[in-house]
Parts: structure tokens; sequence; C-alpha cells
């Protein structure tokens, strides 16, 4: 460990992921353990732009490993899109002697960070903190094994009325370019049938698949919607074009909306955000910078933001066809 | 207990509620314990309408206690609306030499037995098994209390989100007529509003309350919302209407729906069950019918159906007081 | 309401209990309602004794309603059991312009309240906070039916080994004089026998009735223990006494422990803990002193602290015949 | 697919895992997939050797997946050890026309069924199922996640006490020879020490460990304690001695024990069980054998059981790096 640098400053970004909570904490704890001082950045860049900021100690994070959601806060910035509200950035951190910046969020705030750090040279290092797990470089990012269980047990409970009521339901859940929560959350809720924007079903064949499924005895089905799916985006006229042209079943729809975000992080979740955390203060005193930390077949490996934010990673065609056979 | 009913049937009917399982278990049990035999009837009337009957014994309803639904099914029954469906209904129950029978439901349910036995004389108790509280007769429906903990869970996810955001969600519950679910899962929530069908708020003064507790430091807010509510029905405009005029926050929109009905029973839902299911079999061993078995202040009463589906218990004014004082 | 008190405070002692902090949020938040002043007090009456305080207002107790213990701590006390400990709470009350107090606890805490109401004429007000469930003068107390959930749930997990290996399990529970805890858990998790203080079963009936129902065709069985229970009290043992004497099962023994004590509050225990804190004020506002708020059938009371601490509630008798009726 | 098997056998043996039954259902599913017979045996090698049987299609392994436990039952086999037991076992079989069997379980499922493998040359191919995760050949073994999960929601719960009280907590959790689950769930909980097998920390660093983390402001601590550890071995002497030589903690003692073992699986369970269940009658198909099935980097790979048993996955020496690191 061969840097000078004396204080790192940290900051979430973003839509809010469980877990974030423990990568902070991670951070600030990494820090204490270096010798180094750390200072909190409320509300993302936006908070970097107004320069609003707070001290962080190890006692600063106490009882914060379990909790869902960011106390230090996100939110979307139009400041830091302009060179001036960089620039107001960048002279926050000056003023505040900070030498270094941990940003924890999704590709979004990689792209932020990448243009901030190609513009003033600044030392970034990225954490993966998004439900989505659509973040090249990671196996796996902060939050998204807690939505899966969320969503996973959601659908337990609205698989009770299904069986209870001999129904058919629809349920959306996150995923605008990626389906990895609907396959994912499907196979785990036993879903009969997973729409996800990477494979265009169309309509007559899912209605051919669910008539199948209704042949085969199965009374009751659950059919997981990715928000992105061709078919799913308008999933009230889905509903109603399943139960016109199937007919032997009522439809019912549940959008699981902003619950998925939410709630304590999974114990997966909270490992990964400790290792993470550690991990990205640990790059910036090996002096790498502009770089993702992230993790691959359980060991820390980091990854250039560039890379990182080329787009997601490809769906599982794998895990597509397990999910074809165990809906038999 | 002067009765000679030898053969009980049970059936659940309506929308499926936690605990149902571990009420029909209570009645199976309760007589075994008593020496009767019990029969199952699948899909509630409109299987008692078919002739859809199960023996069931102890053994039948063993790991039933914690599941969400309701094994037994549930129905809409076009059938038993008629009167050549219930002539077919009481058929079955003869040829079965089924002398009493249980139903599980809500208002409709007890609606369609009383007009049952007045027709054919036939011995019947209902037990409250529903997740809206809407019952009168008893101080608690079973699932209720379950709905509660469902709704509250899920708002607590919600709220991770609106506090890393400063953000306004208005989150909808079930409740067409009543508000109890609203009002109690609000404050088991921490609202800071709660819109309920019984009252009737309006959307200025919803406006104008929010932005006084914006102004005395809140930086984020969650609304309840009963689906029965005035302004509250369509959630969706209302949440716009509040954007525009509030201007201080983003508001989001979550319809919790079908969750609320399932899930494994909490164990007040748990014991409930089991002592209404005890008690529906002692009350028709008492020779008392066209009545509910509920609970008030701890113990067993019985209530004549047409008091019990006179409407709703009134909404507790000291708890909305209450409501109001603690969201300050 | 004709009292001239402006300064509250108050303070959570004895074990901790899900709900606590709920109640000290509407105790703060009703005290901001009224145009009161409120401090809280750490650690309890040790806190007291110390000068251990900390102003509260409506914005300190935030997300706190659905946190597991007390924010304000609770610590045994041996200097308030001393007349000298007694009179430094009592200036430190005089120093701080404080003129009521609000202690959250159990017996224990009523009884110190009480003795310190006597000694120095200072107006308190209780609220039960245990998971006990042992207070006269309230059908429950905040932080039981959170207990009994807990319990539930841990026990649905042992019944799936249970099951799966078709064993005995010995499950121990809280409560050293009462079993209301073991009763009304013991129903729902649906175990096979419950062993209470209030009742001694013997050590041969209990492997007579689980030699009977093994015979009826169980194949697993859970067993309830109150951990004042008589048989139960050393429960390694009972379990060696029913592995010699019953042989048909391989007996394992699990001690819930200290996890009944924690975790989110359910509804119920928020509702109530928000109910009973803004009684708690307005009682004091009431010039109602040395009496405990409690619920019954849905309505606030007050009960004098000698009453309340007589003695616990006693077992309700129905109960216990429900349970034996529905593990047949 | 080259082979001719018509008829493959699936069991569950050893101790329970969330997620077993995930397993059978993928298993099920994959053979009527691909055309073939599933027979499921009871109680593991037991019912192998007793030729309790029952045919599986696909609708018998519905609403199975979200269960804890195993449907098919796990027993220990003295029978399966004799050459005698395993002539019976392999006579069932033939007698019942099965051709491969699939065994779901840890180490000693393995043992049993390579020794089968050598002197039959039967078919079989293994899935690993345990929470101890102590398999080589996988990264993770089924139920090893949820078992995470449980234990981090427990310490959640005694964490809430801990505070409350400021209070020194000992925690034991599973793993006789594996710390795994202490590592993991220790970092998820935010515990203060980890005490493992594999490290031999001494009491006497422990102690001066914990008096330097008080001295650094922690009024509360939680010790996770794998049940193998040197010094945890006996924890309830280790809380005395912590007591007698630190003075400022009162010490408590909570062994977590089978709730451990059960509850509905996570949905990385669920996937996982999925996979390998469908992976395993696709390696039988592909006419490998006397191997397990395991997850390595997202891809399904197989491994001589020889190799499988061979012993533990060492412990992550970084992991616990970062344990360290922060607990600070």
């Amino acid at each position: 460990m061969q840097t000078n640098i004396q204080k790192i400053a940290v900051l979430t970004s973003g839509g809010d992921a469980p877990g974030m909570n423990a990568a902070i904490r991670a951070v600030v704890r990494a820090c204490v353990f270096h010798g180094k001082e750390c200072t909190g950045i409320y509300r993302g860049f936006q908070g970097l732009v107004e320069g609003d900021f707070i001290p962080l100690g190890a006692r600063s994070v106490k009882n914060m490993i379990n909790r869902g959601g960011t106390f230090l806060k996100s939110a979307r910035s139009e400041d830091f899109r302009t060179p001036a509200g960089r620039k107001k950035a960048f002279d926050h951190l000056k003023e505040n002697e900070i030498e270094a910046l941990i940003v924890i969020g999704g590709d979004g705030t990689f792209k932020g960070a990448s243009l901030f750090y190609e513009e003033y040279d600044f030392p970034i290092v990225g954490i993966p903190g998004t439900i989505d797990n659509d973040i090249r470089g990671t196996d796996f990012t902060i939050g998204y094994d807690t939505a899966l269980n969320t969503v996973v047990e959601a659908i337990d409970k609205i698989r009770d009325t299904a069986n209870s009521h001999n129904r058919l339901f629809l349920v959306e859940v996150m995923g605008r370019d990626a389906g990895d929560i609907a396959l994912n959350a499907g196979i785990g809720a036993g879903a009969e049938e997973i729409l996800i924007p990477e494979e265009d079903l169309g309509k007559d064949r899912l209605v051919e698949s669910l008539a199948k499924s209704r042949k085969s005895g199965k009374t009751s089905s659950i059919v997981v919607v990715s928000e992105g799916d061709q078919i799913g985006k308008n999933i009230f006229e889905l509903a109603e074009y399943i139960e016109e042209h199937l007919k032997q079943y009522e439809v019912r729809v549940t959008v699981l909306g902003h619950i998925q975000r939410g709630g304590a992080p999974s114990c997966y979740d909270r490992v990964l955000a400790s290792r993470l955390g550690v991990g990205a203060v640990e790059a910036l005193l090996e002096n790498k910078h502009n770089v993702m930390v992230g993790i691959k077949h359980k060991k820390i490996v980091v990854t250039p933001f560039n890379e990182a934010i080329e787009g997601s990673n490809e769906i599982d065609w794998d895990l597509l066809k397990v999910a074809d056979i165990i809906s038999i």
C-alpha cells in the first residue's frame, strides 16, 4: 500500500438498494482500520455539488448493517450533469481536503463518476449497489439477493390465493432492461411462465403454453413478468388478452413495485457489501482509480468503469432452460 | 350437549384469508374429539352444489396450521344463488348423511348460509374468516391480524426508499367499505396520513396537512390509502394532484394488492381460528343454528347471522385521533 | 384537562420488549401535540438516579416505530432500591423541572414507581411493556404479540426437521411464572403438548399422552415447555426421561432464549404501544397518578399500580381445553 | 444423451436442509421432461433397504418449492452400513426396475452412495444438500444460504436486547468442523468476534479484544461461536470466563440450535436446488455415474464422489480479515 491518501469520502447514488448501509459501514471502518479519515456525502452527487458533508467514525455506523435504504440518502442530480456543477463538487472536495471518493450505485452513478475522474483526475472507486444486477465486472450487485428474496416471499403469499381460487396471477417485478430478477425469482417462486426483455415469447405462445399446463393438471398459475418485457409492458392489457383467449382462468395482476427495493439485507448482501466496502478502500490505497470493485467467483476483482457500464450481463440461457423444465 | 348430529361438513367461501386452514383443522379435530364424522366440501358453495366432498380425519389436517389460503379452496357460486342450485346442495348433503354445516367466510358467505338455513332448516354455524374485519359479532375476523402484519412489513420496506430519496409514497391497502386495515396498518407503519372510506378528508386538507408536516421537518412521508376512500379511489390521480399542489416531494404510488391475502397466519390468527373452529362444532352440538361464532373480549360468543351481516363494525374514532397525534 | 404539568419525562425499565420504542415515540409526540415538553431518561431508574437525561422532540423519534429494543436503554438499578438513590432521582427531576414521569416496563418497574410516588408524591403513570403478558389491568402487554409470532415462526422451522426425521422436539419458551406464551404459541405452532407452570401434568401422563398420539398416527411431535413448568424446568433431563420411557422417538431439545425478546414489533404491538403512549400522557394531563394505563376490550383503562402488580392474569382454562382438542 | 435409463429413483439422506424439496421437485420434473419415470424413496437409505417407494409425477411435487425439510423424509440407516442391508437395497431397486439413483445429502450420504456404486455398479449421482457448506466440488450446498439468513435474522433480534441492556451475547451456531456459517453469519450480523474451528483464538486474546472494543466506545457486543470451536465448545464456561475476566459486561448465551435447519428456502437455495436437480438427471442421462453435481462460478460441474467427500472447503482467510476490519 503505497499511497498517501489521508481522507476518503463516500456517497450513495441512484436507486437505493438493501446493503448500501452495510457498504458505507465497511468503507468507514476500513478507513479507520487503515488510519484514514472518512467523510460521508449526503444525497449522492447533489450533496457533493452542495458540499453537504459529514465526518464519519467507526461508531457513526453502528447498528447500520441490517438497515435497508441508505442513511446518506440518494438523489438525482441535474447539477452534476453540468460542468459548473462538477466544478463546485471538485471545489468542495478540495476545501475539505478529501483526496479520494468512493461511489456506491449503479451504471448511472459510474458514468457520472467516470466523467468526473476524466475531467479532474480525481481518484474514484465504485461499488455496485443496485437490485438490478446489471453491471458487468461482478457476479452480484449489492441488493440483488435481497430483492430476489422479497419477490419470492411476496409470490409465496400470492400463490396461497392463486391455489385457493384456481386463479392465474400476473406478477410484475423490476427489471427495465434485464430479466435477471424475473428469471431467478420466477424459478424460486415456482412460476409457470417467466417473461423477460431478453426473449420475446409472444402473446400467442404464452396462451398456448398456459393452456397446455392447465391441461396437464395445473389448477392455478403464476406468471412472472419483467417490467421491461415486450408483451408484459402493459400488464393489464396482457391480463385481459389472456382471460379472453384462455377462458379457463380468472386472471389477476399484482405489480410488486417499491417493496422490492427495501428491507433488511440478506446475509449474502451484507457479506458482499462488507467485502466490497473494504475492497474499495484497499483499491484506493493501492492506487487503483476509475475502477469498480466487484466479486467474481468469490474473489474481489476490479474492472474499469467504462467496462462495467458497457451494458448488463447477458441472461443465463441455461437457467432459462431450467425454468422451462421445472415448470412442466 | 344434547344433539344427535353425527356428521358435520365444513367449507370455505369468499376471499381466502390466512388462518382458514387452521380453522378447518380445528373443526375436523373437534369433530374427532366429540366422536363425530367430518366431511370437507371443496370450492365453497359451488362444491356443495356439485357434491365435491372429501372425508376428513385428524391426520388429514396435519401440517395445515401454518399454511395460508384454504386447502378446501374457495369459489364464487352462481349456482347456489338459484333455488335449483340450493336444492342440489341439499340433496348432496342428505345423500351423504351430513346433518350440519360449518361455513368459513365473510358476510356474503353468511348471507348464502342464512338463506339456505331458512329454506331447508339445515343446521349451519358460521366462522368469520376474512381479512377485512368487517363482521359484527366478533372483535376480530380470522386473517385480519396477519394482513395487518403483511401491510406493515411491506410499508417498512417502502419507507427505506422513502427515507433514502426524501419521497412521498401513497400506499393503497385493502378495504372497500371499511378503513380498519388502513387505520391500524397506517398507525403501525407510522404513516403521516391515513385515508379511509369512513371519513372524507378532501384533497386540499390532505395537501395542507402534508405541507405542514414537511415544514415541521419531515423529509419523507407515507400516506396509507384504503381502496374505498373517496379521494383515494383513483390513487394515481391523487398522486398527480399532490405532486402538482405540494411541489416539495416526488410522489410514488404502490398498490399492495393480493400479497395482503396470503402468507402464514400470525400466532393470533392461528389461535383465534383454533378457538372458533372448536367453538363452531360445540355450538352445533349445543343445537345453536343459523349463528356465527365470534370472539368478544377473549370469550367465544354466538351472533345470529342476520345481525352479523348487518354491516361492519364502526371505525374506532379514538384510534383515528391517536393516528393524528402520533404522526405529528 | 385541568393540569399545569409542563414537562414530562419517560423511561424504559426491566427486560426490553418489542414496541417499547413505539411507546416512547407516542409519549413524545403526545407531549408535543398537547404543548408539553418531553425528556428521555436513559437506562431506566439508574439513569434517573444519575441524571442521564436527553430532551426529546417530535423528530427525535422518527423511524423508531419499527425497531425492537429500546433506544432509551434499560438497566437494573440497585441504587434506586435505596432511599439515597431515590432522593438523588427526585433531585434530578426537580433540577430539570420535570413534573411528571412515565415508566414503561413490567411489574418490577411499577413496584419501584409506586414506592417513589408514595415517598415523593411525584406524578407517575405506567405503561405495561413486557413480553410476559403478566400484568393485571390490561388485556395485552406491549411486546407479547410479537414474542408469540417469534416463537411460532421458530417452531415452524423446527417442525420442518421434526417432520423430516420423525422426531420429538422439546422447545423451551419464556414464562417463569406464567404459561401464556407457552399456551398461545403452543396452540399456534400446533404443539402436541404444552407444559405450563399453572398445571402440573407429571412426567408419566406426558409420556402416556405422547405414546397415545404416536399410536394415532403422528410421526413427529412438538412439545412446548414454559421455562417455569414443574417437570420442564430441567428440560434436558425431561428429554432423557421421555426417550427412555417412550422409546419410539429420538428426542431433541431447543431453548429459544433471547430471540424471543427482540425483533420489529408486530402491527398489533405498534398500535397498542401508540395508544398506550398517548393514553399515558393524557392520563397525566387528567391528573391521574400512580396508575398504569392498559387496554381492556379495545378501550384505554387505568388501574392503580398496586392492583396491576398483584400478580399475573389467570391462565385461560378454556384455551387449555382447546389445546387438548386440536392436538388430537 | 445416449443412455437407455428409463426409471430413476431419488432419496434424501442425512440432516434435512431447506431446498431439499425444491431439489426433489426438479429431479421429478426433469425426469418427466426427458420422458423418464421417477420413484421417490422414503427415509433415505433405510427406505431403500426396506423398499419404501412411491411413484412421483409432475403434480406430486406441486407447492413443494417453498417448503423446508424433505417430504421424502430422512433417517440414519444402520442397515445400509451392512452388506446384507445393501443387498436388500439392490434387490428392491431391481424389483422396481429402477436403473439409476439420485441421492440428496452431505458427505455421509455420498460415502454410502459411493460404496453402493462400487459394490453393485449401480448408476448414482449426488446432489449436495446440507446447511454446512462443507462439500468440495461446489461453491454452495443447498440450504446453506437459507441457514445464514436464519442465523442473521435471529442475531438481529438478539442485538435489540444486547443494545438495550449494554450486554455481551455469545451466540452458538452450527458447524462442527467448518466455520463457514459462523464466519459469514458473523459478518452479516455485525458480530464483534467470530470463533471458528479453523482458528484457535484463545480465551485471553478474546477477552483482550473485547476489552479493546469496549474501550473504543462499544456498549454491547455479539460474539458468534461455531459449535466446533476450540474455546467455544463449552459455551457456558466461556461465558463465565469472559464475565470474570472482562467485568464490564453482563454476558448471556443463546444456542440457536435446530431453527437453523428449517424454514422456507431462500430464493438462492430454490434456484440452486432447481439447477442441481435438473443437472443430476441430465448427468445420469449422459452416463455420468458416481459423481456429485455442483455449482462452480454459476456453472453446473460434476465431481467424483471420492473428491467431494475429501473434506470441506478451506475457510476463506480473506473473509476472516474482512471480519476483523469491519468489527473495529
